[in-house]
């Protein structure tokens, strides 16, 4: 079996590996329908993630289950399911909190840019569809998995109810699918951040009522102009720097809330600054398990489509190539079939 | 009229000032019953933050109303009137969402460890009693003013629930009266961090079921402990320091949340870590006005006595001395009586 392994910034191979098999009795196998390069595959690309070593790549993963190990309940050979990135036993403390993203037996699919994938604690962390979906379905079920997942989560952590006002920091695929969430939460004003005009007709098809090009401070500012000079009630942050985080912040109200699931970088948040701001904080590793069966059905029952932030769709043996265009930013997310 | 300033590190004198008199026709002139030493008035009593000039001090009183300007209309003169120690219109955008301490229109009250006080903005500022209190009263409502109210808000934003078990750092008076305030809101366990008897004590009698004396990281993994591994739900940080943070954040489960009312000095968040922490975070000064009305209301029917953490009264002419004892922690809280 060939998968995509990444050696170094901006070289990702993709060569033969060990194909995957049951090693846990809680163990499901499955051969992946499609797969994708996340955002956050680039933070290691881009070399801001040390590569100690040849690292498999992939995290956002969708398909038939091949095969399961003795003790896996929920699924079965044939059925095809959707996980998301971090598994779950989903009956521990957290998980019945509904952070199975910090599940206490959580582990990192590290291995999905593949033709099959292992995936532990089947039970906890896959989530069949209703049938076998039709091809056009793929795509945006293959979201759930992550990207609409965690653009969902930041704006569920950033607060959004019906008729709040949003602003969404980053026009990446999940800032793009953070808009199409505050959309379905009831949002009634959503800005989105952009300069990119491709980017900026997708938020607005996703639902964003204005378009803000600023960025920085000045981009903040923007966001405070036009609220009425207080800011906006829910914020959500997708990049990870510093630079983003603080516009995100400055950008909302006090008493607003920021929803961040970029994952941070070099980011340092300074206390008494962050204390004068009076903004609620909260965000991590979206736990996307408990959003899958909600997610899942509005894709089943072709209420969003949030498959649309694919621009490039690519056979897995150039997964290199997607990762290129990610980079270069000439593909918002690059779809991969095996 | 003689009243506190602040010179320099440890240095605070009684002296002779201008009376305060109605400035604005929105001000108010109260005679103050009782004032008292915050914790946040040590900060710069022991250098931490810079004092350019001589500064008169003190934000935590309740009083007579001796006079309004012309514009007032909520109080009059012989009322009995407590106020936060952040003014507000109480109509602006931010006091609507109930973030009056971040009012458009905020000043900060330094001036009130003194016999008389100008309050701006009096109508969205002060609260009058239902009447004027008997002596046994005084100390607690004065409490309402900041330290009970700030314990309030720690509690708020930590989303206190009956039910949920609570963690609080720092065993000032405010994380005290978190103590309290956490027993008010019906949780059902609450973790005091406290190395000090009769801080301890004092603790229990609010309503702390168990004491952990650990501190930083080794007080952190035990508030872990004592949670089945997983955390606390919520998490009072009523002190400011880089330690205590932490120790905060690492003592919440994911998911849960962490109140932070300790003014912050010299702290800074990791945003990485912050983020795999997976904790709600919020904090600020606290919208004392907002709580006015129910912490009166709890007080005025006894059914709460957070004066008790009052435990040295000295007339106002020896505030100095009351700044020695809370700095050396000989006091939890220092009353003055002009």
């Amino acid at each position: 079996m060939r998968g995509a392994v990444l050696y170094g910034p901006r070289d990702v191979r993709f060569e033969e590996r060990d194909a995957p098999k049951i090693v846990e009795p809680t163990d499901a196998v499955i051969r992946i329908a499609l797969t994708c390069v996340c955002g956050s595959d680039l933070w290691p690309y881009r070399g801001f993630n040390a590569i100690p070593e040849p690292t498999p790549m992939g995290h956002e993963y969708c398909g038939i289950v091949e095969e399961v190990g003795r003790a896996v309940q929920s699924v079965k050979p044939g059925q095809f399911v959707i996980g998301s990135f971090a598994t779950s036993d989903n009956t521990c403390p957290n998980c019945r909190y509904g952070y199975q993203s910090s599940c206490v037996h959580r582990e990192f699919i590290t291995r999905a840019q593949a033709p099959v994938l292992r995936v532990p604690l089947a039970d906890g962390t896959l989530v069949p569809t209703p049938g076998v979906p039709s091809d056009d379905l793929l795509p945006s079920l293959l979201t759930t998995s992550d990207v609409l997942g965690t653009g969902w989560f930041a704006a569920d952590a950033a607060n959004v109810k019906p008729g709040s006002t949003v602003a969404v920091v980053g026009d990446g695929a999940v800032g793009l699918l953070g808009v199409l969430s505050a959309k379905q939460m009831g949002a009634e004003r959503i800005i989105a951040m952009s300069r990119h005009e491709k980017r900026q007709k997708l938020a607005r098809d996703f639902g964003a009522t204005d378009i803000v090009i600023e960025r920085g401070d000045e981009g903040g500012a923007r966001i405070i102009d036009l609220t009425n000079g207080i800011g906006a009630d829910s914020v959500l942050e997708c990049v990870g720097t510093q630079e983003s985080m603080m516009q995100a912040i400055h950008a909302a109200r006090p008493g607003g809330w920021v929803g961040y699931v970029g994952v941070p970088h070099g980011v340092q948040l300074d206390g008494e600054e962050l204390f004068f701001e009076h903004v609620h904080l909260h965000g991590g590793p979206a736990p996307v398990r408990k959003y899958l069966p909600k997610l899942i059905e509005l894709v089943w029952g072709r209420k969003i489509n949030p498959g649309k932030v694919f621009d490039l769709m690519l056979p897995l043996d150039q997964v290199a190539e997607g990762y290129r265009a990610m980079d270069e930013r000439r593909a918002i997310k690059a779809l991969l079939q095996p």
